[in-house]
């Protein structure tokens, strides 16, 4: 069952649909110079708003862009009963989002993800925030949009890579579900397919987790699943220049690692040999030095999953059997980035 | 009936037995350097911890220093499944309050408040939050401490003047309750009585409130009174040098000038003049000049209470029959300026 704050459909239909039903005081329009460009474009029939624009990039999810929107806010003349509109991908909505729900101790905030990472995954779960130097949505909180609005013809306006990005989390919600789920991923032709029905079982499936499991006590966490190594992945290449690493991208690496982990407490060989050979046609290597290695481990030290001192990270007894709280040494990352690295493509 | 999560008791005996009850991973306490010097020695019992130092007062209620805190707890390795005690005043429990409920997400605070004006206001009712450019308290969110352990005794390190501007509170408190309360503060006598019923009974009235309309959409609006034109006499001083206002000297200064307005919608002059004396004899008059009157004014524009750019505030009728959501135009708050101006003292 979808969250019903959750709708698939035209923009215009459900945005017009969304606001006749609450009466807000204000709206602003959060974007950045992508979603500007491409993606405002289709709110139409919206004319009485203010635009809010911040640069794209996760190395601007901080608390100095924060600091500008609320800044933005505030001369907007936002007051308690306004909108906050976030019309953009993961950083749009989790910063938005987070900017939101803390001006004026909250306001309503509504998500128009633009990708299909922030399709499947960022817009649903409530969790916003931003990083703090190199760790990722270190500062945050728990809030749900008043809704999210998703239309896949915002898709069209985004780059392929972009799209194998976010399908990375396609690909994590079916490994840890089942097996039916993985096998529809798996004979799910990418470029051909309509993306919709595979963005509302996506949706699905994270919604309910989230409805058991709000505040990530347990279920939840299995959501994490290939996120320890591929945050501290994501995190390391954040001020690196010159590789330029998408989350997905991170994410698909993670799995990898985590799958070569979970080895240990049970899953079969064979098939994790399959699931390293999909995940690497669609998303080939990311080029790591071997003297990076034990600054990523480092890194996964500070993963907000962890608990007294300990890496805790999900790892898969078999598909759709994720184990949570599982702890992972330092010495057992740097093991499975030799192994990520040592992989043929 | 007073909120369970309050004590007012030893803080030794209160917070050991707190810490019994919960299992932390570990704990930091948030001092300034006056509450590092007068209040840490009464923690005793209490060996493994860490100290995160930021300097006193409201100007440093910060994003900035947000920041700092925030890098302190990364630091200090905190896990969501540590602690933040905030020992301090409002400052502190208001912005440690804050950086916790924002740490990973949000990790427990305990408040144990050190300032008459936060035992009995500011550490009950879960507002948290810090000052934006000169916007009290501008960005924040909802969120209670797991304890707020109240012990008098720290009220012996705080100067008269503080215990005075934390006072103003309990005046507002009962006005907005009744003529029962009423009579209580008048014949208390500050210099000389306990003040630890006055405390309890402070504490069961905001409670009350506060448990009836959590997020402010009515009751606990009430509670707002004295602060619409109070707040902006305070914002509009934080960055004077030469004159210093403390939050109660402000809202007792912005009661007096509500009141005023509060005789327009039948408000007793009789009363309202003994209130006035009974302010002024305790707290004098804060000295303004008229050429600021307009930046006051201009600053309750932005107050958060307000909708659709109507100054919104809490007039009374009578002593304990507060009219929340009361449009203030910005005329009357000159007027009600002009009034405070031209009272003897």
């Amino acid at each position: 069952m979808m969250d019903k704050s959750v709708s698939i459909d035209s923009i215009s239909d459900s945005l017009i649909s969304f606001l006749k039903q609450n009466d807000y005081s204000s709206i602003s329009i959060l974007v950045d110079e992508n979603t500007e460009q491409h993606c405002l474009p289709f709110i139409t029939d919206l004319e009485d708003y203010e635009l809010i624009r911040i640069k794209s990039g996760e190395i601007n999810k901080t608390l100095t862009t924060c600091g500008h929107i609320w800044q933005e806010m505030t001369d907007a003349g936002l007051d308690r009963h306004s909108l906050l509109i976030n019309l953009g991908g993961g950083v749009i909505g989790d910063m938005g989002g987070f900017c939101a729900a803390t001006y004026k101790r909250g306001i309503d905030f509504v998500n128009i993800p633009t990708t299909l990472l922030s399709m499947v995954d960022a817009s649903v779960g409530g969790k916003l925030g931003i990083d703090f130097g190199p760790f990722k949505n270190h500062i945050g909180l728990f809030q749900s949009p008043k809704a999210v609005l998703i239309d896949p013809v915002f898709l069209r306006t985004l780059p392929k890579r972009q799209l194998r990005s976010g399908f990375a989390e396609v690909i994590k919600h079916a490994l840890i579900t089942g097996v039916e789920d993985w096998a529809k991923i798996i004979s799910f032709d990418f470029e051909n397919e309509d993306l919709k029905s595979l963005i509302e079982r996506a949706v699905e499936i994270k919604s309910n987790v989230v409805a058991q499991d709000w505040k990530e006590q347990g279920l939840r966490k299995t959501l994490n699943f290939g996120h320890t190594i591929g945050h501290a992945i994501e995190s390391y290449h954040l001020d690196k220049s010159d590789v330029n690493v998408l989350h997905g991208e991170a994410v698909a690496a993670g799995m990898i690692c985590e799958l070569y982990l979970s080895e240990k407490i049970g899953f079969g060989c064979d098939q994790k040999k399959g699931i390293e050979i999909y995940i690497l046609e669609i998303y080939g290597k990311i080029s790591i030095n071997e003297d990076d290695f034990s600054a990523i481990a480092k890194l996964a030290t500070q993963d907000k999953k962890n608990e007294k001192g300990e890496i805790r990270g999900v790892l898969l007894k078999s598909i759709g059997d994720p184990s949570i709280d599982s702890v992972i040494s330092k010495e057992q990352i740097l093991q499975s980035l030799r192994h990520y690295k040592s992989l043929d493509i």
